[in-house]
């Protein structure tokens, strides 16, 4: 509830258009739909700008079916994660708009095409395995609303590769990185633009890279100042602040 | 170097204004100054919008006062961080303008004062132990041009505190987040504001804190979305960051 | 034995109605059936107000059913948690007052029905995906006699879903918080009751959640007062230490 | 605010007596002073039973007698732990009825007496070394109003130790258990009693104990039911939810 | 080689009977027969008083039962552990006196049965669910010539289990303890005894139990004089040391 | 790029034969064949001595495929390593010359045989179960152009078998020593020659061995002067250092 | 208290010598005194075959020198350990008979002289910087009446220290292995004897040795059958477990 | 000894020169001076190319003087690590040669000048806080007579620094990069070399550093190709493996 409708709620009340129960209520409860096994929170793209996203990852393709056809009621637009092909099927099955991205991991069903923001996300990622992380960044990046630059397989190794697409990404608003093993390409990166970086330290590597811990610790130690970090293998998460970033610009 | 120099650059050569050495040199490198014991980056302030900051921790006063005086050869301000008294003291002695914030743990020198930015970064602390980080970003923040707004010991532990300084913080473009001991303070701003919000987790704590491991890993998995997370302590980083990303709306 | 039992067996002795090798042995025992892989001890529903409960995990359907026979030869009820579907069709096709809870994991086989206490014990869950934990702790209180009130998916990103339901909790004597990822709700929960809460962290997460170690570390560097933790994913646990401290109040 | 006083607020504005500010201004907020460094919350007291307590670790002697100057405003009396000999001087000097529990590192300060409840708490260590940290729980019960029943270096090395004080901890309703090392002490205390145990780990031991880790570990694994526990070290937190738990009896 | 041997061969070459090419190689070798993927200790019977003992895991049952035959050549039996049905099936085809015990995970094959040492090795498990591990221990132990008396399931939550049973272990030269989650039982069963305890932490448990890291910390925090630890789920290990010790006693 | 390169190319820009966007674009750019899916680094095998090796994990076998056909258009030879057979079936098949290397998990193309260089690498093993990242090393080792002399099965718990064959790696130019468990070897081995010594942890062992870290952390302290250390199974890592070390020497 | 004591007790009982309460406290209790801030066991020399032992570590001097004491009142001896030089004074002020080893941090006080067992105990060490271990399980040794053989700076990186002094270790009974860094020396060792092998991990080492973690986990993986293992530095525990393997074979 | 002395030896006793105890002694020993506290190996520098090396931390002055007078008996130079200026102090009264490298804690002692070899070793630092870890290793290799090429200051975050630098360092024969925080800069110099890389990481950073474990997880996972890793702060053993791989040029 922003604040202007609290003061018209009271206003409400206080001309008696309201009972008292309906304005205690009213003042502690926002619009949530209660399916049993979900709480979904109708007012959530009004409040933040963007529908409840359904993390797949642990719920059945019904529960996730159920949620999105509710979110859907009332938004244009919601956003699958972590989805495995059984989602993708009974989403498909029962919103024709589905769109399954698969190396992204995610399906999306949108009534109408988002408009997209001015201004671009970059993402680049490290190396080849990290694809599905830096996709999963790209799909949720594009269904809030934005123009999306993928620079992938550019890892500090090979530093040409990095080098020779600078100026792709330096005209981006914000800068993603996806890296996993020892995660030293945001701190390279950084160094290059004065624009905000969000680090995803992704689980790719073995041994001591302890699923993604080593990239982890190493972009929260960056020596590139501007440098922001996300979970492992968060690239939603790292897309949805890049995306709120954007948004500032417009 | 910028693409523009670098074209400038090969346009000189072809004209023989410059020798074919000194373009293969430009090309490979940028103004630093060697002090022995540090490289001085001079365009950096031209290249990333504000001078290399020094990190006084592990640097002698003298080492800093040299610095500090390499950048200001040619630049307006200079912001050490991390020092003790005896750094103050000594910056003092050499820079008239030399302003030490002793809370943050900062010096910062300004030859005259910043123009600020429109638009302003609301940093909220969990108690009142996590001040010195949270100062430690406000100078930074300041120090970069940005108007702050501070509201500090609003922990999750007593809510109220926190709802009755909501609109406080929901008109910045940016929210920095410093909390210690559980960390859970950002998950709970992130679900109320539209804003990026970039957490940091402090030190503050003891036993199972391990010195802000357990606040660093409720960060990460932050329940709210667009949180992004720096290293423990990391005050500095965090406004460094938002500095760039208010940058973006001016 | 208790102390008044111990007393007495001294007194049957002295008077020689038992022999000196039988109070020997009876002053270092209690009653426990060998089962040649477990020592099912008979007289816990005496001595701590609750029969055995089976830890199903790592144990055969073979195994479960013979234990939970045994105890059933002296007990009304017994509880069986962690288990598989292959350990409730066996439980079934003996015991037929087996009944199974699927969500739970649980099996409860009650001769009779429990009488239940006065009180509540209330339990919340954060998240969609922390229910199973939730449901365990919600049968194993149900089965030991208590009323539980549930409130599931009220996790601190959406806080207004939580501030609507504090009544609910408020009322109740003891209230278990069941919640993964940076696991805040049990430290948001404690700042608006005076009531004891027992945090069980889930392993619900992914990347630095460390598979529950976030979750934990956060409960237990709670800034909330009076927040005690169990193991993750430990739902019986803090079930039945609500249920201790609910019959302290009968 | 409680749901009643919630309730008048909304009658008193609906019948004028007081204005539409006035009412959103109550709504969002609760008496809270603000010192500039902290938030002192005058109502806790009311809201929870328990005035604010003071955190001596990482404030000022300056700053502890200010906030606890500010709380003995509206409240009988006031605890200050992890404090310093210099916090307790100051203390001293300032308050006349200052208090210093010097093993407890503690300092309390009454107006009046504190009438204790009916019921006991009973507090157990397994070694000399871990009596600072049972002794800041006793200190803290007894501060919340409770009778204490102490009973220290009755580790599982001598079992016969713990055997013999068995009635003496049978009685109490609650019983904490503060152990270092390997911390199995609760473990042992569970299967003896039905009463709820609170474990605290402390960090005493060296080597692979990490600080109070292998305690902390061992308590959180303890195969007693009813076990729960609060962060290494934490004895006041155990007693405060001891004393909400004895509060329940009453 | 023994030092008497080595006297011996300088002599055989002193007075000519083997060349000096033979003396250089047999100093600095024993006999070891190579498989190609193994290298075969046929002198290890000799010079520590048992065979080459057979680690399963990560070897094929062709190869287990190849390295089995080498043994068998001079050695009268032969100890294979951590074997799956796969080992025990194709031992039992090529072996005629191979005997798998299921719940040990091992497989024995004895030309003859061995003689047993006078003195017994107890050995004590927490809970029903360490039995494979206690099981590896009493086979190996068996295996070594040694008398073994079983206590299992007797851990710490259920102290008449265990008191009931002491007579049966203090008899006992060496005590091996295997438990899993807090790995309490030892620190009891050290405080009972005079006789060198072998702890064995298992990975039985969940959640913070990390694998048996808990069991592990603990038993090395053990405040029981006299007890000694092995890796995890190491029953073989400490029977192996038991065995050593037990037969100093005789 | 090499400088005598980078002045070639400035030259030419002087003299009027390249344009200037060619040479802005040649400055900064290497060739490199853009799959979609990875960039393959076409002058790695001019710049590096050897061309790209592909790490088989986490790609498909058609991926695989591609990238390897990619390579092989402008080199003589491919490794791909952390096959499955999957992998090596789709090699097999498209590639007449692709030898499939079971235990190492390799599959080496080599349009011609490559010449070996003098001097030996050393590889020693430990166990029987460290064989496959033994064989990573070896086959690596030898697509790289080295003699290699394999000692498996070495380790110091038997230090007859070690000591028998020292005259075998003492001659090596470069020694890999594979081990997992507690990871000793390098350190004796270390101690018994003059040449570097290349420590590979593997995951061998169990419980407290936690999937290497037991013998990468011996590896890292080990008490022999000139051992460095590659993590944990990476046969591949330790074999190419190796390789440019044994070069250094032709 | 033995069987036959509690069996007499029983007799006593029944005969009238004593009375109930007599015989029901006996049984559940030994002779203790309570000094307040410790419990002190009079009866454990007699249970145990030796006296309490003192941890000086976070004991005051005063409290050291009551403790110690009290337990002379009954006893011939005890052994201080972990003592600071002002315990030393105290002890020595106090105690005529008091003997300071500095290097082992540890005092001893003997009424008469201790009667040597037969048999050896080996301590063999590392390195230089492992002798306070080394030398705090030495003198534990003695102190509990073992022949100690000592044999310092003997690691595996000059392997052919330690094979000079092979015959003096193999004729021990027990080989106590002091170790710090990479902790390889106890594997080689159990390879070298067939007696049981007592590992002490030390906090000697820097960077990746984290205080002795890597040395512990190299032990506990030790490749070496019959090695057990105690805490990090742990000297004392390794010397009671060694006495009391020796003592079994006198 | 060598295989040569082995052989000889044999000789001698068949010829009858030396006694059969001679020759069993001879055989199993190498010169050792046993100074109590330590073993001095004289023959090191023979068998190693490079005398004993004298770690200071954890030595009395009067220890490091000491054995380094016995070493210097036999050998021309010794050096001594991490000393402090107590240290220095003690060897320069003591040796007039001493020469103490402050920046590096070591002191060195050479009777005459050590010839350098052809072919330098490059040593990069990534900032100026690593300072003392680079020069420690520059102390070294120069010790063990080899040219050193130093480049400081040049991480990663200024690109610009380090590939101004590069021709430098691709003419050495082995580079040695010291860094902390994250440790990126070894990926980044491996990919633009050919020649083995030894990364050290430093302790250098702070918060999720964890004393150096970033940037040791870093290194160990480095993309780069050729990459092998020391201990954190280890700058002496990368210098010895660096003069090893150094002198096989030779």
């Amino acid at each position: 509830m922003t604040p202007a409708e609290a003061t018209q709620l009271l206003e409400d009340f206080r001309a008696g258009k309201i009972s008292q129960a309906q304005a205690l209520a009213a003042l502690g409860k926002e619009p949530v739909t209660d399916l049993g096994f979900a709480q979904v929170d109708q007012h959530r793209a009004l409040r933040q700008g963007f529908p409840e996203v359904i993390f797949g990852a642990g719920k059945t393709p019904v529960q996730v079916v159920k949620i999105a056809g509710e979110i859907l009621k009332q938004s244009d637009r919601v956003l699958i994660t972590r989805i495995t092909s059984a989602h993708a099927k009974a989403l498909a099955k029962k919103f024709q708009k589905a769109k399954h991205h698969k190396e992204a991991r995610c399906v999306v069903i949108e009534k109408r095409r988002t408009k997209k923001r001015q201004g671009n996300i970059a993402i680049l990622s490290a190396g080849t395995s990290d694809l599905p992380v830096a996709e999963e960044a790209a799909v949720t990046a594009e269904t809030m609303g934005n123009r999306v630059q993928r620079l992938y397989d550019v890892g500090v190794a090979g530093l040409h590769r990095l080098l020779a697409r600078v100026e792709d990404f330096r005209e981006a608003n914000v800068i993603i990185v996806v890296a996993g093993m020892e995660g030293a390409l945001p701190s390279v990166v950084a160094g290059l633009v004065d624009k905000p970086v969000i680090a995803v330290p992704t689980s790719i590597g073995y041994g001591a890279s302890f699923d993604g811990l080593a990239a982890l610790l190493g972009m929260l130690n960056s020596c590139g100042s501007g440098v922001t970090v996300v979970n492992i293998d968060n690239g939603f998460g790292a897309a949805y602040a890049a995306s709120q970033i954007n948004a500032l610009t417009n």
